[in-house]
């Protein structure tokens, strides 16, 4: 493809994609294929010779695009949103031009320097306190893992009583004797698939209880540390959670911390989603005692309108943080190597994007204000969906939004508590079948709920209230007044 | 930003791309910028109020531009390339409008079957053998980490004498005893970090003995499994590289598998960079004995025109693979679950970006045909310059390539052994502070030696030609004919 091509089918797809984040409210949220249908219009085998770039957009248009859920549709209240902007596409364009691997500061001086800048701007923004130093992960699922690995070097070099001594990075775990890690019921999977990883072992995390508020019960893990250092076992890393996945419940943290303090274990918080809304200074309660925590996670591609992926992820002493994973071959080393910032020692990867760009770009373009002011209108919305909920006699909150997220169940009279949860989820499968609007469910206490977000950049109050309308329409359809089952 | 906004900057965009991408060699490859220079120049606070998109596109110029080392450039000779490609510019700017987070195939149909289409024409495309499934891993890294972890948890389920057992993803590693995982010298950096990071301790990870032609020597691996396990160690894995960093050495795949098959230890291949050139038929020797393996890794974000992040990862044995990954909670629960395939379960993170597309959008465009021709001349390229440094006189091919990389230094008369690494370490500055090419440096058996590779996608033959006169230039200034000491 040469320079001309290029440049007539950029600006062809960029009208394109115009027009579809114009239009996108247009497709079906949710991608109305079966398994198989799209991999049945895929050839079996590369081709030989080259096809012209006209071909490829078209089969892009009419194979590919008729098989995607809409993620940037307005009417996307599934799981956490990864919401994304003009702004941060604007950047995506110019780190795929600019293709640089940002491993090391030689190899990206400025995506190193942004980098570290920016991080510090969502420092301040978000409230957390001076002398937490942060790096772009990819996800809060490997932000977590890094933690947990620092974590479990800590407590282990700890246990050969040298303070900072030799941990199992170097000795191997089958000499630590046995480590635990510490997370609430409601905490999200990552924790025991990182404790898995890490290789605790998923016996060793201790899964404490939640209060009715879905907020880990200090008392309860003191008393399993406890337990366990009773044992023999050492007590690694606690994650706390703020805006738990299912629910949105938030740990205590500074009743958490303090355990942590008293037993010298390290405190991680994953605040993937809801990290976002500490913008907003009336939120900052939620992270009241971080000063406790070793490391902080939050998302901005979930909910602060930067592309995925772009996990912020912070701790309190970087030089601890990067002996974990710092490893120097020769084919690495470099003459300003000990004097600047590596990336690559941050984390499991040692190629990395620039992904600092579209940060600048976001940040820059809405301004803090304009950030402020989206989060807010989300949180809004929520309430007045929670409040439109809970005066229809026929469905029932089950979980009042904190911030954006709330869960529901319609529950027709003369139905059954038994049949409510085949119900509700008959009802999930009709309204994201129907294209129109994406929910997702979880269990509260077992209890099958319907589970619904607000946090697209393009999601207005009307998109709420037309879901609200279809949702209870869809319910009644299925379940009219009156009758006794389900059809 | 609104819609008429974004689509004035995007066409704008284009034009800066397509003219980045016709000029870049007018850059300097290696930004000439000292360390902390660009931070000096960006803001410390975030704006309250959003600034005019015009604002920041002008300051990335202006700012982040001269900060950045120039991967695309045709004279970047240094590490391995990331060479991309107009189709995959084209492809990631439709992955980031789309923005899709494609975790499971519920979320994403299209990208996941796209995804799996994509890794079975590279299979074909590079010669691996039938049974092979991949998904694409951010990182070659991220990839041999799951190896390992899968490695790991073979080993420890063995041990307990069940076949397949509870292994250590249950208990933890403390009750697995001691688990050992061998690579050669010249391995990647990233064996030993994942060693770490998988909790077998850097103490058990054994590194074997390469020959003159910087292969693992295989009777030496067997000789240190068998004193491992006689020991009461657990061999766990060995990763065999096909083109190792420093000076592209080669492992023979089918002897090592044959003690791996021996010792039922988990063979991995790190064929990071190598692996590209596998779509050459003539090439296909670097692999003979990859159907004893369990594992595969190859980049094609570093060799094959595709935009980082993109590695092709495959393993033999899926369902094996997948249960050291899964786990399901409530809300990621959905109705075809079970009968799909579900990315997430194949490795470290939860959320994915859509990068199938890239390759798709490459693979048509060039063809394999065009693929073949690009990669045959960089191998080419590479070759010639060999020829002209083993005529210099003053010159020293230090490791002649077999594909596109080669060591050499320069070694002036009159200059005593003792001071040519600093000689070709103070020339190796002056080259890349040139800015007319970045070259990069390892060690070969104690001697410093300046790596060159070739393989960014818009070299030619006369900026290899240029880069070697220029090198000779800056050694013979440095070191002029007759001289007893460097200036």
């Amino acid at each position: 493809m040469n320079s001309a091509d290029f440049r007539r089918h950029a600006h062809d797809l960029v009208d394109w994609m115009a027009d579809y984040l114009d239009g996108v409210e247009e497709f079906p949220v949710k991608a109305p294929v079966r398994p198989g249908e799209i991999a049945g219009r895929l050839a079996g085998s590369p081709p030989h010779a080259g096809e012209p770039m006209a071909t490829i957009l078209a089969d892009f248009r009419s194979v590919i695009l008729p098989g995607m859920t809409h993620w940037q549709h307005p009417s996307f209240f599934a799981y956490f949103q990864a919401n994304s902007s003009r702004p941060s596409v604007l950047a995506e364009m110019l780190t795929a031009t600019l293709g640089a691997q940002c491993m090391m500061w030689e190899t990206s001086p400025a995506a190193t320097e942004l980098e570290g800048r920016m991080l510090e701007w969502l420092r301040q923004m978000i409230g957390l306190p001076e002398g937490f130093v942060g790096s772009i992960q990819d996800t809060a699922s490997t932000a977590t893992l890094c933690a947990i690995l620092a974590a479990r070097e800590r407590a282990s070099a700890h246990g050969v009583g040298m303070g900072v001594g030799v941990g199992v990075n170097e000795t191997g775990m089958n000499d630590s004797g046995v480590l635990t890690a510490y997370c609430s019921v409601e905490a999200h999977s990552s924790v025991e698939k990182n404790v898995k990883i890490a290789g605790l072992g998923r016996a060793n995390l201790r899964q404490i209880s939640v209060g009715d508020d879905f907020g880990m019960l200090p008392a309860d893990l003191d008393r399993a540390i406890e337990a366990d250092l009773a044992k023999g076992c050492r007590p690694a890393c606690v994650v706390a959670t703020v805006g738990t996945t299912g629910v949105s419940g938030f740990d205590p943290l500074r009743a958490i911390g303090e355990v942590c303090r008293k037993h010298d274990v390290w405190l991680h918080v994953d605040a993937a989603w809801a990290g976002n809304a500490l913008v907003l200074p009336e939120m900052r309660w939620m992270i009241d005692g971080v000063e406790l925590a070793d490391s902080f996670v939050f998302n901005p591609h979930k909910w602060l309108f930067t592309n995925f992926d772009c996990s912020a992820f912070y701790v309190r002493n970087p030089a601890e943080f990067v002996r974990v994973f710092d490893i120097l071959p020769e084919y690495l080393k470099t003459r300003d190597g000990s004097s600047v910032t590596n990336y690559r020692d941050w984390g499991i990867q040692l190629g990395r994007r620039f992904r600092a760009l579209k940060l600048w770009f976001v940040i820059r373009s809405y301004g803090v204000e304009g950030l402020q002011q989206l989060i807010r209108s989300h949180i809004e919305m929520a309430h007045s969906l929670a409040e439109d909920i809970e005066m229809a006699e026929d469905f029932e909150l089950l979980r009042p939004p904190v911030l954006s997220l709330l869960c529901f169940r319609f529950r027709p009279q003369g139905a059954d508590e038994q049949s409510l949860d085949e119900i509700n989820e008959r009802l999930l499968q009709t309204i994201n079948d129907s294209g129109k609007l994406y929910v997702t469910h979880t269990r509260i206490n077992g209890t099958y709920a319907i589970r619904f977000v607000v946090g697209q950049t393009s999601t207005e109050p009307r998109h709420v209230r037309e879901a609200w309308t279809r949702i209870q329409d869809l319910a009644r359809d299925l379940w009219p007044a009156g009758r006794s089952a389900p059809d």
